[in-house]
C-alpha cells in the first residue's frame, strides 16, 4: 500500500512526532511511504523516504525538500509546467498535540477529499481537550477520575484533598503536569500550567495507580490490541516519553483477570463508539477499588502504538478500507432558481 | 477596510450562504470587499465584487472565474510568473452549516496564518453540534431546554411526553425538523431526521413559548446587540429562513423589562465566554416560566445578525483589530540534538 506519512507541525510535540514518523518506517516494511513533514511555520515539504533521519530536520536542511500544497484531491508540488498530485492511497496523521489532535489536518484532510486514518474534526476537539474529554465519558456513561477545572482567571482554590495532578487541558506528553503534595506548591503548578493553556483540570494523584493502556480501533470489526500494564514511574516526563515514541516491538500483555481484561476493552468501545471511526487510538484506563476509570484518551498515540498490535501493518489495511467519508451534498439551487422566477428573472 | 468575504461551501445551506454574502454588500458600505466562493466541489473561486449575483452561482458561470489555494499567509493565484497573493486586512467566515459552522474553515484560516472573523475550531466543534451545546451549557451553569438524546442505531422510544420537536444534532436553518404532536408520528419524523444525521435530539415542542434572540461579541469590551423577539410562526422553514438571511434593515428592539433583558445578556456572556473570541454570534433563547433556556447557538448567524446592531460596520472593525491568536511554538530540536549528542552524532 502506499502510504502518506504527515508529521511535524506547530507543537509542543512537534519533535516526537518526528520520532514516531522515522520509527514508522520500521513498523510498515511492506508499504510504499511518502513523508510529508509540516514544519514549525506551517509549510507542507516532501521528505525522500531513503534519507530520512532526525537531523535532516534539526539542522533545516528540509527546507531544500519540495514544497507543497493541498487542493482537491491531495497534495500537489506547484511547477511551470503544470502541478503534480502526490500519489498516496492513504495519509497517516501523525502529528501529535497541536496541529495533528486538535483536529485542524483532519479538518482540510476531509475538506479536499483525502482518505486519511486520524480522528476526525469532532473526536479531535472533544479528545484533545482533557476537560470536554470528562464531558464526552460522561454522556458516554464511561466513568473518569473525579477533576476540578480551573480557568486562568479563576481564583486559585481547589477542593479535592492532596496530593493532586494539575494538567493543562490540552497538551499531551506531560507538558506542563506537575504533581503538588502540599497546598503551598500549588501556586507554582499553576503557574507552570497556565504557561501552557488557559485552562486546567486538577485530579487527585493516586500513589502505585494501576494503569492499563488499552488501543485499538473498528474497521469491518473491533481490533482491540493486547492490554499493557505501562511501566511504573511517578510520571513520564517529556524525555522518557519521548524515548517511548520510537517503540517498535511488541510488548507482553498485562496479567489481569478475564473479567478486568473485558471491562477495560467494553469501556474502550464505548469511547471509540462511531465517533473515531477512521482512527488507531490509545485509552489510558485507572482501576481503583476494582473501577474501571477513563484516564486519558491518546488520539494520536505515539508511533500508533503499533507494538501493542499483533500485526499493525495489515490492520492498517484494512482501516484504510473502511474509513467514514461525509456524505455528499447536492445543490441543485433549487431556492435560488425559485425566487429569482418570483422576481421574474429566470 | 479590506475584507474577505468567504462563503458557500459544501453544505446544506450553500444557497442561503450565497444570499447572505450578497447582503453583506449592502450592509459594509464603507469597506472594500473581495469574495471568495466555495464551490460544492470545495474549490476556491475569486468572485469579482462588481458582478456579484445569485445567478453567477446557480448557472454555474462562477466557474469562469480564477481559481484559488491557500498557502500560508491566505490566498493566491497561481500564474506562471509567480504566484500572487489575494490582498486582505482580515476574512469573515460567511459559511453556514457544514465547512463553515463545522470548524472546517477555522482550521484552515488558522493553520494558514490568516486574521479571521468566525468561531473557532472548538468553538465551532461544540456549537455547530446540538448535543455537545448542552454539555457546553451545562458546564457553564447556563439552562438549556430539556432533552433526549437518539441514534440512529437506537430503540425508537423517548419518555418526554408529547408535542415534540425533532432535530438532527447537526444541521441549522430547520433542516430535517419535525414538530410531532402523537407517538404515532414519531417514526416518520425520525426517518425524515435521520436522512441527514446519525443522532438527533428530541426536546418538548413549547406551544407559543416566548423567544429572545441576542446576538453579540467581545472586542476590547462587550458589544451586545439590541434583543429581539423574533416573529412568531410555529418554526421558520427553509424557504422563510432563507428570505431571512437577506436582511439587512434594523428591527426593534423586544418589548420586555430590564430584569429579563439582563438575565438573558448574562447567558449570552456565559456562552460566549472566551470560547467564541474572534466571532460574532446569536443565541436565541426560550422564556418558560420566568426562566431563561438557551435554545441553540448560531455560531455564524444568517447575514451575521446585522441587523440588531447599531452600528454593524464599525463594530466589525473593532473585532477585527481584537482577534485572538494561537501562542507560537518555538521548536529548538533541544531534545533531538541531546539524543544526537548521546548518540555521538552530533
Amino acid at each position: 500500500m502506499n502510504i502518506t506519512i504527515l508529521f511535524g507541525g506547530s507543537s509542543f510535540e512537534h519533535e516526537i512526532s518526528i520520532v514516531s514518523a522515522i520509527t514508522m518506517k520500521k513498523v510498515l516494511k511492506n508499504s510504499s511511504l511518502t513523508y510529508i513533514f509540516v514544519s514549525s511555520d506551517r509549510k507542507f515539504y516532501l521528505i525522500d523516504t531513503d534519507k530520512i533521519n532526525s537531523k535532516l530536520f534539526s539542522s533545516g536542511e528540509y527546507k531544500k525538500s519540495k514544497e507543497l500544497v493541498l487542493k482537491q484531491g491531495g497534495f500537489y508540488s506547484l511547477g511551470m509546467f503544470g502541478d503534480k498530485k502526490i500519489e498516496s492511497e492513504v495519509t497517516l496523521n501523525l502529528i501529535h498535540g497541536r496541529d495533528g489532535e486538535d483536529g485542524k489536518m483532519a479538518s482540510m484532510m476531509e475538506f479536499y477529499d483525502m482518505p486519511y486514518i486520524s480522528p476526525r474534526l469532532e473526536a479531535s476537539a472533544l479528545s484533545y481537550n482533557k476537560l470536554y474529554t470528562k464531558f464526552l465519558a460522561q454522556n458516554l456513561g464511561v466513568k473518569t477520575v473525579p477533576y476540578e477545572h480551573l480557568s486562568m482567571n479563576d481564583k486559585r482554590k481547589i477542593s479535592m484533598a492532596y496530593p493532586v495532578i494539575i494538567k493543562p487541558v490540552c497538551l499531551g506528553s506531560s507538558i506542563g503536569v506537575s504533581i503538588v503534595r502540599e497546598a503551598k506548591d500549588l501556586d507554582y503548578a499553576l503557574d507552570v500550567a497556565f504557561e501552557y493553556d488557559n485552562d486546567v483540570i486538577v485530579e487527585p494523584f493516586i500513589e502505585g495507580v494501576k494503569e492499563f493502556n488499552q488501543a485499538g480501533c473498528f474497521t469491518s470489526k473491533w481490533e482491540l490490541s493486547i492490554i499493557e500494564e505501562p511501566q511504573k514511574e511517578e510520571f513520564l516526563d517529556f524525555e522518557k516519553k519521548y524515548m517511548d515514541f520510537s517503540r517498535d516491538s511488541q510488548v507482553l500483555s498485562a496479567d489481569i483477570s478475564d473479567t478486568l481484561a473485558l471491562q477495560i476493552q467494553e469501556s474502550f468501545k464505548s469511547i471509540y463508539g462511531t465517533l473515531f471511526k477512521g482512527s488507531i487510538i490509545r485509552c489510558d484506563f485507572f482501576v481503583v477499588d476494582g473501577e474501571v476509570l477513563l484516564n486519558e484518551i491518546n488520539p494520536i498515540p505515539g508511533s500508533m502504538a503499533n507494538y501493542l498490535f499483533e500485526d499493525f501493518e495489515v490492520m492498517l489495511g484494512r482501516l484504510s478500507q473502511n474509513l467514514p467519508r461525509e456524505s455528499a451534498i447536492n445543490i441543485d439551487y433549487k431556492y435560488i432558481h425559485s425566487i429569482q422566477s418570483a422576481k421574474g428573472k429566470a
